[in-house]
């Protein structure tokens, strides 16, 4: 049989799977999501999961996808109490889960939980794609050598995207005190539930050219999976380039699937 | 300690919560989703779930949710060769896995698969929730004792809701022939892509019309769970009222994770 893989691919699933066991039955690699942190990036990633799998693989393809969405309020009292071991634990069961599901590699759909992600990753019962990894890699093939990082406060207050991107020698700048008190709240209070505000973009607009002004940036990291509800456009004030951590993982993922 | 329920289990999740082992510090049961038939469908089951459980149980919450998102292509081509047993064997797997990772109990988001209800019920790893036997109970309650059934080729060709229906003292009609092919074109070349057309909605419209007019339907079912993306208001033509067989199933999954 000639044809491309992908054909190849739809053939064999559409004329002889049934008579495949089911793990052997499916070609791709299925992705087991962390979701619910916070449940509207949980979608965002399920839907961009499968559009960007047809876009690449099979125009009219269902891929094969397992989440498990964890309980947000859990996980946030554990960071507030500085109980990292507790937190390690519950997104290692969450990838134990995940794998006993047929998961042959994990993800986790938000930014903050990637402060633990090293010790995670030298116990995960799976593969993972690390979004701090993934969002690193695209700031230092787009050449920019300084930028400044948007997130909850506990991502920009902690240094895990800070030590990944000076291992590649890209200088991270983080908002003021008062500035990251701002763009916390308005990510739990608004975007969290889906709300999405001129004036709170506004409010991050001026941020963004503060920091242009006195820390010469090159480049935005959104790093939150909830902040690309705000910026729709691939870039900000002055052109700057947008780092949209969510969009960056999920390409991560889906090239994964084929591997 | 005084107060609701909800404001009880709150204040457990978030002040001794990370001194309990994972299974033990989650109050309520967790819903193993089988999805992906279609995404869209799932989508909607998973956003609903959640803003019901906030509605009912904890305006803040985020409840642990677990959803399989299966091939539908396998699945299609499994009820296209009339392989019923391949298709129990891939749900009951597909159970197994959402076992696996924790549900407390299961339902398959799409109503075309519940044609194998019966078969999967006697050998399912979880308690299900039938999306047919919620519907049929929701019927019954509002009284009505003759209703049309749109939903896939499938679903209006095979008798299991018919069934469910006459149990219930409750006369189902399908549309002719030719209603059944436009019916069942228009789901999977446009809704199973999010595409919703006026014309389309229109060319529903006047199959109830002719139905209520020949079978003097009494309430039409929305036995699709991408319908809804069409029929957005809760009546019809003539003020008929429309079971919306997503919703209603998950209210019906919204109230297990509770009992």
């Amino acid at each position: 049989m000639t044809g491309s893989p992908s054909r190849e691919r739809r053939y064999r699933r559409t004329h002889s799977v049934t008579m495949l066991e089911p793990e052997e039955a499916y070609p791709m690699k299925i992705p087991g999501i962390i979701g619910g942190v916070g449940p509207e990036s949980t979608i965002d990633y399920y839907r961009t999961i499968i559009n960007l799998y047809r876009e690449k693989y099979d125009p009219d393809g269902y891929p094969e996808i397992v989440i498990a969405s964890i309980n947000m309020t859990r996980m946030l009292a554990m960071i507030e109490a500085a109980d990292m071991a507790g937190l390690v634990k519950y997104l290692l069961h969450g990838f134990a889960r995940l794998k006993a599901a047929g998961a042959d590699f994990g993800a986790i759909a938000s930014n903050t939980p990637h402060v633990v992600f090293g010790e995670i990753l030298e116990r995960s019962p799976l593969p993972l794609i690390s979004i701090v990894d993934a969002t690193t890699a695209s700031a230092a093939s787009a050449g920019i050598k300084s930028a400044a990082l948007l997130g909850t406060a506990f991502t920009m207050r902690n240094d895990f995207y800070r030590i990944a991107f000076e291992r590649k020698g890209i200088k991270l700048h983080v908002p003021n005190a008062d500035e990251q008190t701002y763009i916390h709240r308005r990510i739990f209070d608004e975007l969290e539930f889906g709300v999405v505000k001129s004036e709170t973009r506004a409010g991050f607009d001026a941020i963004i050219d503060r920091m242009l002004g006195d820390c010469g940036i090159e480049g935005v990291i959104l790093g939150c999976t909830e902040l690309p509800l705000l910026f729709a456009e691939p870039a900000g004030p002055g052109g700057l380039p947008f780092f949209n951590t969510a969009r960056i993982h999920i390409e991560e993922i889906v090239a994964t699937m084929a591997r």
